[in-house]
């Protein structure tokens, strides 16, 4: 399949104060974002793509000093592709409080003159959703045809089918949950207290220090990564491999270095990790995660919640992903059919985890390319209409 | 139910060299242990007890200067308990590189004249039974009539009736497992490196610098813990309830601190446990879980590792445990089955994951309490004969 090719981000500015859901807000702020394909003539064609933890408004294409730096949703987003930008004009945005580009943490905090770090405020999935909605405004985009994200991307889409509901026609929701659970909150705890211990983090002002949590970062990444994989599928890829075979004869090592695989794997990734990702953005996100609770006004009844919303859904889950589970995804699916919403399904029988919503799988990929071949039709019918 | 009442812990020592799995050894070293219940003529009623991860050989009763402090096992063992010292003589036995009295790297080095930190040698399952064997050597037990353990404990239960099949009648392994998963080392190593890099671990010297690695083993232990419980039971017992509802008018604190139970409970046991336990030994320990695999010596082939065994055997195991799930246990019965091995299996449906083992459950005390009547009249019988 042909990727999208070189794509370049852009930055808007608003000068417009954000009021956050804390109380607290932004004076000014930038957001970054890419575009892909065309916006058609009555902008009835954009569909946004919301990320998640780790990601960005990369969403996909490559950078031309950069051909490697490949979208991380390149896969479902492109000519041809899924979510075809042939038709659909899609928008991938970065959020506020990322390290990727949106203004964040290491920015400069217009009221000190100095880096926000500790000082940035905490932000809520609704917050970058009202941030999001003023992009839609500038661009002039009134109304998307969809918006869709997995996992945290995921609960963005369903905010703004509640928040807005008016203002998008379809809502993709993936390997997602109208809310964490004590263990879901337990585990970003675990990676919270990891960076905020490291005597590096400095209260969350190690920029004017020049230091970086690394490994509290490292070891946060780590528990995250557990949580992202099947069981199954680290048996499969890993098991109980030994690495460096040949220098330790076959044996254990017998000290507390990297006996296996699966510990060399996650001990690179968290150093990968480290040296790329913002502490504070990493706290901020898994704040977002812990918050996400729209039902919460509402006594906790997620079909109340959900009274609400206009939109058509699609909604896909994962069999082995122990994160979301289907059961979380199917807490909303039956939360929209009491409501009456037109909503259509996939739980997919994958063996890759919570990573699954990234990953190839013919199923599912078919299933969203099918569901926006019939989003084309109707935003065709009505621009006939 | 009457406990043993008060107890006292006794130690023995070993001049003789223990040869261990990795080719290290220990010129001398010192168990210490417990004893309930009162040894018959024949010796023929010893049932040694081991312990799992953070426990010791304290397994039922109080000391008296601390009424408070009730051995782990205090539920299971005792006069008129499933395992019942008014019948069976009970071993609890400390392991070797512990942190609660038996040798281990906060002890010093006879080598050196310092205390070992990183100099302790790594120490498996094998070296902690080859260790217990000259302590029952020493008190003159040639045969218990059962070894019993739980997790961990299970482990070397098992690795009893491989190393020494006719020094066991009775071999009694709860949630357990044959070996690891991936996902299981997975959770061990980033516990290890919280603990590793956490500057005051000192490369494992850390006695000599005045300092503990409480945050690194706060962090371990918050891992480890919610590795404990089923998400089901967490979600019961803490869900999304927040903390400090009144100070925080109900509302989320939006900070990077506390917000839910979940949280304030799980550092609370972080910083209890970083209180008490010796970072080495939590590193020690999480390796011998790691390195057991019985089975690796025979290709894999757990019906080939357990054909020398000659002991009957107890298994239980819990329907929401997903650290040593039932799929694990069924492996070790059905190896049994395949050498014809006389196999009592209980699965009980629980909802307290892993720490099930350890708490109160009719069906499966009852069930130990049955088996326990068994050995019992077999002792008799091998007496009366």
């Amino acid at each position: 399949m042909p990727s999208i090719g070189i794509v370049s981000p852009q930055t808007m500015h608003f000068a417009e104060p954000l009021q956050l859901q804390s109380g607290a807000s932004l004076r000014d702020y930038m957001l970054m974002y890419e575009t892909y394909g065309t916006l058609n003539e009555d902008k009835s064609n954009a569909v946004l793509v919301c990320h998640a933890l780790n990601a960005s408004h990369h969403v996909a294409g490559y950078y031309a000093d950069n051909p490697k730096n490949v979208g991380w949703w390149d896969n479902m987003v492109g000519p041809g592709k899924p979510l075809d930008t042939d038709k659909f004009f899609v928008i991938g945005i970065n959020n506020l409080g990322s390290c990727f580009g949106s203004t964040g943490p290491m920015h400069i905090n217009p009221e000190t003159g100095k880096q926000y770090g500790a000082a940035f405020p905490v932000v809520t999935v609704e917050d970058w959703v009202a941030a999001q909605a003023r992009l839609a405004d500038q661009l002039g985009i009134q109304q998307f045809a969809a918006v869709m994200g997995g996992s945290l991307g995921g609960m963005q889409a369903l905010a703004w089918s509640i928040m807005y509901p008016d203002r998008l026609r379809h809502c993709l929701v993936i390997a997602s949950t109208p809310k964490l659970s004590a263990q879901n909150i337990a585990f970003n705890d675990v990676a919270r207290t990891a960076i905020l211990t490291d005597p590096d983090y400095h209260g969350g002002d190690f920029y004017e220090h020049s230091a970086v949590p690394k490994n509290g970062l490292k070891v946060a990444r780590m528990i995250g990564h557990i949580t992202y994989l099947s069981d199954d599928d680290m048996a499969e890829k890993f098991g109980r491999k030994l690495r460096d075979i040949a220098s330790s004869g076959g044996d254990y090592k017998f000290g507390f270095g990297i006996d296996f695989e699966i510990e060399s794997y996650l001990r690179y990734q968290g150093d990968k990790f480290a040296e790329y990702f913002d502490a504070n953005t990493y706290l901020l996100i898994t704040k977002a995660l812990d918050y996400f609770d729209p039902a919460r006004k509402f006594d906790g009844d997620l079909t109340k919640t959900l009274a609400a919303t206009r939109a058509k859904f699609f909604l896909a889950s994962f069999t082995t992903d122990w994160r979301f589970s289907p059961e979380r995804s199917r807490e909303i699916v039956q939360a929209l059919l009491a409501n009456r919403r037109e909503v259509t399904y996939a739980e997919i029988d994958a063996p890759h985890g919570h990573d699954a919503f990234l990953l190839e799988d013919a199923r599912y990929m078919n299933m969203v390319r099918a569901y926006y071949e019939q989003v084309w039709k109707e935003t065709n019918k009505e621009q006939a209409a």
